[in-house]
């Protein structure tokens, strides 16, 4: 593949409320908040924790009638999606789709983690996969 | 906390079946597959590839009436567990009991990913954490 995968970006995880969350996730794992926003047009408010080089991001929908939030009321709070970093987030959306995989994007577009993109479950046994392309100022990351 | 959690160890999904799962995540994401084990007692067939510095662990149920088993019956293939490696798992597990954590298991037991234990989703927003630290020969997973 031309553009590999390179390690877990994050691991994105739904949760009623960021604050009651840290008492477990920051409080008992003893994994550190870096990073607080808010996202209005997917509806959620996100809070990045750190772990290695990896990150949990909780997610919090903004509304019952947002995507998290369908999948609160629906599934309840639990593991959501799992993100691959790449250095080429194009070449690896194209690569996905030169193998007949499904998407939810047909391009990369702004997001959290970078430039991103989600391929679809139906896909990917189940498991909603997001690929991401960190910012250059968050290449740290 | 005495034992910090160092990294994502793997992320754990169910699926059908083993080979079929390749189809997606061994040649449409890249990954490769560095182990293949049977955990008898657990009722599984496990497929370890790796991401950067990470796993993903494929689970197939040797039984529908195993733990994976029925898991995947109720909520199909999917998404099942988060794993964070630790160079103590015995004080990471002392430091969750001491903040009231419910644990799965009272003490640590060789796994897959070393020696092993598992935190009760009910403590972790609906997540099924485990802490690995991995045996002397995987050290560098």
């Amino acid at each position: 593949m031309s553009a590999p995968l390179t390690r877990i970006h994050h691991v994105g995880v739904v949760v009623r409320n960021l604050e009651q969350a840290y008492g477990f996730w920051r409080d008992c794992l003893g994994l550190p908040v870096h990073k607080v926003a808010t996202v209005e047009d997917q509806g959620v408010r996100a809070a990045l924790l750190t772990v290695g080089d990896s990150e949990i991001e909780l997610l919090e929908p903004l509304a019952p009638t947002s995507g998290i939030g369908k999948f609160l009321a629906k599934r309840g709070e639990g593991l959501h999606h799992l993100c691959y970093a790449t250095a080429d987030v194009a070449g690896a959306l194209a690569a996905a789709r030169a193998k007949n995989v499904r998407l939810i994007d047909e391009q990369p577009r702004p997001g959290l983690a970078g430039m991103i993109c989600f391929l679809h479950p139906a896909s990917a046994h189940g498991v909603l996969i997001e690929y991401a392309q960190p910012f250059p100022e968050d290449a740290h990351r």
